[in-house]
């Protein structure tokens, strides 16, 4: 039976005709297809130009490929990578192997540059050609890595049909709009093991993203092994760090997929860890000690003193050895200058210098480290604060302020990075992600300066995640960055981008990426059973608060376990942008929209008491009492609303009160959890109250 | 708010009792308790004695333990693990570390034995008492190991009363029944990942299973690395194996819990990876390649040559130094004898000795193999198949065939231990593994003999598994085998293991085990879409074939991906047994039940045509087209059933034969899934009929 699919049989066929829709959200595009031959764009990030060409080709056990030109180790393993991922996918086994008779070859893999295991380069050439036919797929790329993420693209391309799976004929040629692409995690506030490591990158590579920011050290950890200067990690750390056989290894996993590693040393401040080993790092008299609390601490390295660079010189030399990448980062945020100000050696170190802001002093601070990094032949990357006349241009400052920043960055000559509008903890919708464009037209930069703007990076800090819920807070919205920073400026279908998250989702969880098993484990747990159909239709419904929020509420610290309702809930749930639609849709006159959301509705009404049926044995779920009132209400509201449209009626003042005074207590921030399905309901009510109704924001 | 539970607001209450019941299966029994402070017994396995007493200890930031007597590492870091499942259980932060002041202890752990990193021995004392009050806890052993023991039933002790936790008061006093309590993990097959062998040990740890037997050599694959031979891993394997560093770390982790890590080097047959490297050692000319597909092969090492004893000297030297266990498996299972027949060296050698048979030349050869280990001062443990007059009655006999080689081998004085109906791979109920008695009453065996029998082992064969699947392979069935293992023989009441069970399936999903994520992840990979809620309607119905009948169906291989259907359904799957309750309580005039039957066969039929939707689009699920068809038609008759018997009137033949007919289709072993609510359905028409309803099966 193997790489034999049977066909489906014609009772079960008759049945799918009569199909009843039995499930509540929308179903996506791709298993609605008529047609099965029909090419469904499915692709993420969109490539820079695609033909549909006629036919398609049957995935088969013949399926074998052929490596033309280069035959380094990256390249056939990603060919063996590919080749195993499509074999997951179809269930058709295939060869693993390349073969060597050119003229049998489905695939051709034609790299123009020779094998080498270089290490991945800021201007790599990742562009590629596809060309899909019915009998044979040309891929053609000038570097290895241009075949990965051509790769991507073709694995992705692959679409059921009939029994079978099909690779529809296409002709693409793709290039990304920016270089740097990448994502910043926060291993020093809450350690990361390597699994979440090894996984993000796979998350990375599925979606073109190319830089891995490794933001090793902070006031709460020192999360890397020194040999020079152990007592870093040993002190600095509650004994969880990376050795550097392990960050030798992560680099080489990243760098077979294309990925730079780009370490981060946060300095002066969110420096604590450095100094529980050695205080005379600080400004202080110390001793110091790590941090488990969050914010902004005052540790800040001693500016003044010879042997603070002297340290520095022989630390940053000991890691520009272990990393490979011709970046490195320096942090340079968030130092806040209380330690410099209330020495008194360095107080007159200031004056004798001429200095009157501890800004000052900080630029005289980075301009050292900087020379120390170029002399082990590293350029600067550090945020927004490092920004100063002074900088050398070949640094990279990454924006985490004001786009005001970016703008005027660049018309210094600076090269930038887009960060602040994709910090991931943020809890920002996958479309406000989307949209934020780092080159927005109305900035009005020379062709010269746009380019100085290198990219973005996603950024996952850590302060209120776990290792069982940072997937679902990185993935899939660090899809719809990586497509904003890789695919053309106007590509900015809001709608369109939804539908291929939604696949691009369930890829990354067949990759193992576990945004969607994670949080339902911890709703099983929540439950108490593992029949928790009614809690996860209840957490469908939800979203966390911004981290902000939760900070203030609940102050959570390094010890705190994140096992709350909040932390088994999902930034931007799929029914969130699902019942915008709907609700669009319904008011366009759509009988059928209407119906699913009064379905919706009712659901929502029904599984309500099982959910507080659960809350009463669950302690933990108790901490969401007030939400699990709210819910049916809302269900309640929006039906009401769809009665009163259907009839024609305008409501009662006092209903539309009532209707106001609950949406303004659905619409706190309380309990750590927000309802992400209050624009549909607003927009459902407003309508039915005869107001313009609002358009549902992104 | 942190270790602060908000209390349940009223509304929340109040909705909670007029509860409609949404879910469609039984509700644990957990969640349905009316009174928070009765004791819930949901131990797994259960003690040997266990007394409940008045009150309870409520779970508080102020819980916290002190350690009098041993203080040793094994102790210390189990004491910080139980803490930390305790906070996650309870979303209360606690100390982590001991107080000084044993005054002020809730909790105090009262060890005997000097403290003491020695690795567990097969004869530890791992008893234990508990003296749970409502003011302070005793935990009270000989060794540390018993403490551990003693600190995963407080563990299991807590649960949720009013707006938090508690311990109730009870006085247990526990030791296990036998000593060997095993699950054999067969990683040569297939390679497991570190990380599915440390999640292993972590399930094994909960259910107190205290013996991992790690098979590392097959046909398939030699997984371990020797320095000395080490072309055994480097020719012998597709590269995946563990290092000598790796075991050595799995040792350690494995004896931090009190588990005992047996290798099993599987000789003389089962053996062709190792001649792939050193073919000298083979019976016949050789070469020898690493075989993909599965059965029984005929390589076998050659027993006359002096140089197959001295090379397994040399190997099993070293090995004997890597695991400190005082026991290693030698397999000696399914030697088919015919390289032997075939070489005339060897054929010669057997006349000289006089032997007539090959099973007297492996009987020759397993003896001069157990000397060599004698020498490195290891006791041998083999398969049945090693059994014989001159065996020494220190070694250990694993019974795989039959219960008469245990009562025999007993009585011959022979120390055994229990596995063949604890092959998880036969898919089992956890009814029939927990039934399965090592020592049966009706053996008739004196205490002496009895006390041969040391335990048993859950065996996972690994010819159909991949790391997705193993989990859901090996529980929880396996914590039913280690309740007969641990617990007093009386312990029989299936009803109540299954109640318990579901808990502990439920702890062990907390704990990282991936028995219910990587279903889940399985069926929305098939379903194409996270909104699967069908299709795991319908994979609850259905559970794997058993193994020798999808290798007869399907022949996979080594290299078959394990992605279709019957990779995401479960072993005796929970609505299984739900329904057998379900369906006597109906006939037994329980009216809730008979209208949760009709709610659970109305939902199937409604479902049907939306996986049948599905499969249209995924041509996995294609492969169980003809299961999709039946499955509503079973809800069918599983409604007519009731209606005939709420009419208390007879069906007409038709009807009969017609469900005859549908039944008998249904019970084929078709497309490697079979339904695992044909017992209930059946049992419902039989009654419906007027037949003497027949028990439905463990």
């Amino acid at each position: 039976m193997t790489g034999a699919i049977r066909f489906v049989s014609a009772a079960a066929r008759r049945s799918a005709v009569a199909g009843l829709v039995l499930s509540l959200a929308v179903v996506p595009l791709m298993a609605q297809s008529p047609a099965p031959t029909t090419f469904i764009n499915t692709l993420m990030p969109q490539p820079a130009s695609l033909t549909e060409e006629a036919g398609d080709m049957p995935i088969r056990t013949t399926f074998i490929y052929a490596l033309h030109g280069n035959n380094g180790n990256r390249l056939r393993q990603g060919a063996v990578r590919f080749i195993h991922h499509l074999e997951m996918y179809t269930g058709v086994q295939m060869a693993l192997t390349p073969t060597a008779n050119a003229a049998s070859a489905t695939l051709t893999i034609d790299v123009r540059s020779a094998a080498s295991d270089a290490f991945p380069t800021p201007d790599e050439d990742e562009s590629y050609t596809l060309d899909a036919g019915p009998q044979h797929i040309t891929l053609s790329a000038n570097t290895d890595i241009g075949a990965l993420r051509g790769l991507q693209t073709l694995l992705q391309l692959a679409q059921p049909a009939g029994s079978g799976f099909v690779f529809p004929a296409v002709h693409i040629q793709d290039a990304p709009r920016f270089p740097w692409r990448g994502l910043m995690l926060d291993c020093g506030r809450h350690f990361m093991p390597l699994n979440v490591i090894y996984r993000t990158l796979d998350g990375m590579a599925a979606v073109k993203l190319n830089v891995f920011h490794w933001h090793l050290t902070e006031d709460q950890g020192f999360r890397i092994e020194s040999r020079v200067f152990p007592r870093l990690q040993e002190m600095g750390s509650n004994g969880l760090y990376y050795t550097q056989q392990q960050v030798r290894d992560v680099i080489t996993y990243a760098s077979a997929r294309g990925i730079r590693v780009v370490p981060e040393f946060d300095m002066p401040g969110h420096s604590t860890s450095w100094m529980v080993g050695y205080p005379n790092l600080g400004s202080a008299p110390g001793p110091y000690s790590v941090q488990t609390s969050f914010g902004i601490f005052d540790s800040a390295f001693d500016p003044t003193r010879n042997s603070t660079y002297q340290f520095l010189d022989a630390f940053l030399g000991e890691m520009a050895r272990l990393f490979p990448d011709p970046y490195m980062h320096i942090g340079g945020d968030e130092s806040n200058g209380k330690e410099w100000r209330a020495n008194p050696h360095i107080h007159a170190f200031m004056k004798a210098h001429g200095y009157t802001t501890t800004a000052q002093l900080q630029t005289y601070f980075s301009t050292r480290v900087q020379k120390i990094l170029g002399r082990y032949h590293k350029r600067t990357v550090g945020w927004d604060e490092i920004l100063n006349p002074a900088l050398p241009k070949n640094a990279v400052i990454e924006v985490w302020h004001r786009d005001q920043f970016l703008i005027e960055g660049a018309k210094e000559g600076h090269r930038e990075l887009y960060a602040h509008p994709y910090y991931l903890d943020h809890m920002y919708t996958a479309a406000q992600v989307f949209l934020a464009d780092p080159v927005p037209a109305e900035a009005n930069l020379t062709p010269a300066q746009a380019k100085l703007i290198l990219g973005g990076e996603a950024c996952m800090w850590s302060e209120q995640i776990s290792p069982d819920s940072v997937d679902s807070r990185i993935w899939p919205r660090a899809a719809a960055v990586a497509e904003r920073l890789w695919s053309p400026a106007s590509d900015r279908d809001t709608n369109d981008m939804y539908r291929r998250l939604d696949v691009e989702s369930l890829r990354l969880d067949a990759d193992g990426l576990d945004h969607i098993a994670a949080p339902n484990r911890g709703l099983r747990q929540l439950a108490r059973t593992a029949d928790d159909e009614p809690l996860m239709l209840f957490a469908s419904t939800l979203q966390p608060v911004d981290t902000s929020i939760r900070y203030k509420q609940e102050h959570p610290t390094q010890l705190t376990s994140f096992d709350l309702l909040v932390d088994a809930v999902r930034p931007d749930p799929p029914l969130r942008q699902e019942m915008n639609q709907l609700v669009d849709r319904a008011l366009h006159g759509d009988a059928a929209a209407a119906s699913q959301l009064r379905s919706t509705f009712k659901a929502w009404i029904a599984a309500a008491p099982a959910v507080a049926r659960y809350a009463m044995y669950s302690p933990r779920l108790q901490q969401a009492s007030d939400r699990i009132g709210q819910w049916p209400k809302l269900g309640t509201a929006g039906l009401e609303s769809l009665d009163y449209l259907a009839q024609n009626t305008p409501p009662p003042a006092d209903w539309l009160a009532a209707q106001k005074q609950l949406l303004n207590q659905a619409a706190q921030h309380e309990e750590l959890v927000d309802f992400a399905v209050l624009p549909a309901i607003q927009h459902l009510i407003d309508a039915a109250s005869g107001d313009q109704p609002p358009h549902a924001q992104p």
